[in-house]
């Protein structure tokens, strides 16, 4: 009982050899420099190693668009121009708008050229089309436009159908109208809020600044003739044909610092260019109607094809904070990575040095079946003498060693 | 001072036994190999741990439905079907809609014959319901419904009632309809952004195609029918019940690969799955009214109950490239776990093997307190001699070598 | 060829001093003990360093809002107040509207005393102004504002301009509504779908029931006026200013148990917490207007300026599942670490305790360059003998030992 106590309480350590030679131990300590310094210099440092990080974010987004534009000869405000109207983080400024108006339910002919006919045997193939303007009924209809009669194939649904080649003058005012952005963050397992306002910013200041990324970088408001700036657009081209951008605000936060620095970074892009490539749906456009009723209780709607730019509000986040975990598993690696070094200082000590036989001598003691055998096979003196030999192991050592001193 | 400076540039390394023995040989090789195999086979290659990994990703959605559909004798169109009309990753398809025409605010019976009453007391217990289609005043009122005059309660507010027990035939043209689906993604962490068409496809092509798993896996329109049955949904319960189906975009992309190898694959489920046990709202409805404004200027409004078709499109991403720090941390991990190898053999070579006794005594060394005392109280001459044996201990070693070796 | 086999076939084991020491042994286990419990307790049990984690989760959010209200002597119902009516994941219920009735095109004085004017260059100034009713024209007009007569400068659009000073009551009646949610979400890398309804709930029991964060925690049906009181806000002034609340529901989900245990935690918070600090926008509103038609065909609109408390259902998810990567690289640092602790043990044993020397003695072998040398120098003997040495280690060493026992 007591043997396995004292057993137990015994402390198990390595035998070393210690190599003093110039030219493995500079090459030991070399590689222990280099393998410390990326340990410190890029993982711990540079990458944050010692911290717990987080990247998902809970978001909620408020946005609100002012300003005036001139559309059809009407002016615009924010109630007109922005769909979907409650202030979201995805919302569209309508640039253009064309316009169908009165549209009742029955049949009328097509607008286009390819629904031109002579004879309803032209129209079948037209049947089931998704492209049309209403439902193709396979008839083809004597239609005026201009002062031209030609034929065009009938649709059943909303008449008259759209003509969306007519040249309309988007709102290029556009560029004046400001976005303000309220945006609220929380990182869940750190359990951190933050909103995108310095909490230093007063109403008045906050009210009057204008987003600049060098002079301004913390204002919440945008003005949309920067964003076009920022992202390289063309006004003109982006109000006709529509399309996407995005407003990326950025957290990146080391939360072992003072709270008040986790702020955001507001980045901007043109959310449609991985399609450049391809020709189809450049731009941004849908449809919607107004719907009215006549005093007889029919109804009718205006239809609107509306050319918008939309914007994203997207928002990503990612904390950091110290934790064990990840710093002891981070450092039992370097650690671990700097007794690897010695691997290589073996490879060498073992192989290219002068000497290499005798360091092996030294480093390797070898035991094998046959002495073993040989061993088992002698008389029990010799077990006895092992035995001996594993309790007074040192003494033997000294003596040995003594001895050697002596005979040099 | 210089004999710092030699003590630093020393090397140190473990003194090793080599064990030249079959057995524990062919274990220790074996238990190696299956290590290294489970780290290169599984850890690095299945897994690929060589590589950081981003999970989240900044998605924007565009979508654009097509089709005609009959409701209500009225053929229907994009503007009238879709909620919202703006093309965002998550709208409705409204396939059955029960219209309550005229409301005007006032007072009126119920419809429900849970409202049915004889005298104004059998009212009094729905005060306060937030089912009826009103606040229910209290009253009892004379209704005719049919040709039939029953009594039921009264509630205020927009007149007449709701009665959404009617048989509506449900639009099952929505079959034919096609999804057309615009994604952009961007992994921050790499500034990588990618789009769902691929940049061979030429806009004649992404117009005419159609998703197939197998034939069309990249093609961006998505024929309503198709999904239903990938879904296994029944076109019919479905479009008369509503119901919400995910269409997911998921993104895994090796970025150690040619960029043009991250593309898209698209699943399809039903979202209301999980609530299959529960019998509570199976199926997808909402209300909403378009108003209109009499002559005189009073509003009333006409509510629909829509029954939909709801599509989530929800975008996954997950990228991986290779990066130094997990790759460092797992090749570590993988060197100690085949060092940990030698635990298992140590435990066979030490107590199973024949000759585990003259193993032990050749692995280790043995020293206690008694003898370091012992040695202690000796004269000091023998604490010289040891100072002498760490100094020349290699001479020593060679000649008790030498020594026993002549000994043989 | 047979010679590399069976090197090839060896197994190395370092050498090891055992400290047969109760000081060193003792401090030894203890070290141990510290680290293994860290292990164990913290990362492996607390930590669940076991599992692979998955953040991102794909959600999907219907909601369904129910209650009726008072706003201007109208009863409101769902399709009224809620925007948008679809049964978004972000919903806004308006609980305060500033109706601005019968607006036409055209040119009117504006509202607020800011635009006061005697001439028209008093108006010069607001040119360009985007916090106006319209576009200012530059014009000072008589206008009639109750029965006094001031200037005002005059705005081109939606006419007259709207007066958002006025005393309208909110809609107290909100906080009886109720909203009811329904969440699935899936974590792909487990490909584990769940609901936010117990499966055991019937279809009258969730009908029935009402959210309460200890006696129904899994009720999906959730009061208004609960949710304020957990959120600390009061009724009146939220429903005057607006503002924005957000219901996280959380899924925290450990996949090594039964599914039936991965549900859902709600909770809640005033999302624009972080600006109280900035006086600016505190609250919700924003306008939007209905449309309609004169019999003429004149567009005119009714403008709203609606205050709404604004819903934002945030659904975080975290699954974990046991997985062999992180347990084995946890392990592994685990193992390690405890090998760490001998690097503790070996500094006192080689520096602070009595027989530090004899200790240093025994761990260490020295081998120098000028000993290898030397060595090198000597008769081929010499070489002859070190070969010797190394294949008959294990004789000689049990040789010496032998000789050292006797030498006792």
């Amino acid at each position: 009982m007591w043997g396995c106590v004292t057993d137990f309480f015994t402390y198990e350590t390595t035998k070393s050899v210690v190599v003093k030679s110039w030219s493995v131990g500079i090459i030991n300590r070399v590689v222990q420099l280099v393998i410390i310094s990326y340990f410190v210099g890029w993982v711990f440092i540079h990458e944050k190693a010692y911290q717990v990080t987080e990247n998902s974010v809970e978001s909620s987004v408020m946005t609100k668009v002012k300003g005036f534009g001139y559309q059809n000869n009407y002016v615009m405000d924010v109630a007109d121009y922005v769909i979907p109207q409650q202030g979201a983080a995805i919302f569209c400024i309508l640039t253009k708008v064309i316009i169908t108006e009165n549209q009742f339910q029955g049949t009328c002919p097509e607008y286009s050229n390819k629904y031109r006919c002579d004879q309803d045997k032209d129209c079948l193939q037209h049947i089931g089309n998704i492209l049309s303007n209403g439902v193709i009924t396979g008839v083809c209809l004597n239609s005026t436009i201009g002062n031209e009669t030609v034929g065009r194939c009938e649709s059943e649904g909303w008449c008259p159908a759209e003509n969306d080649n007519v040249e309309v003058k988007p709102m290029l005012n556009v560029i004046n109208f400001t976005i303000f952005i309220k945006n609220s963050v929380r990182f869940p397992l750190f359990d951190v809020t933050r909103g995108n306002f310095l909490s230093t910013m007063s109403r008045d200041e906050i009210r009057k600044c204008n987003y600049h990324p060098v002079d301004s970088p913390f204002c919440p408001i945008f003005n949309v003739g920067d964003i076009l700036n920022y992202t390289n657009q063309d006004l003109e081209t982006l109000a006709n044909k529509g399309g996407e951008i995005g407003i990326n605000v950025q957290w990146k936060c080391n939360l072992d610092y003072d709270i008040e620095n986790c702020v955001p970074r507001y980045s901007f892009t043109r959310l449609d260019k991985p399609f450049e490539k391809n020709a189809i749906s450049n731009g941004y456009n849908f449809r919607f109607a107004k719907y009215y009723m006549t005093e007889n209780g029919t109804e009718f709607r205006t239809l609107h094809k509306a050319y918008a730019i939309r914007f994203d509000v997207m928002v990503t986040g990612k904390a950091g904070k110290f934790d064990t975990i990840p710093t002891l598993i981070n450092l039992v690696a370097a650690f671990t990575s700097v007794g690897l070094g010695t691997v290589l200082c073996d490879l060498i000590l073992l192989n290219c040095l002068k000497g290499a036989e005798q360091y092996k001598a030294k480093k390797f003691e070898e035991v094998s079946d046959a002495q073993i055998e040989a061993s088992l096979a002698h008389s029990p003196v010799s077990q006895l003498s092992l035995k001996g030999g594993i309790k007074s192991s040192y003494d033997s050592g000294a003596i040995s060693l003594a001895t050697s001193d002596q005979a040099m």
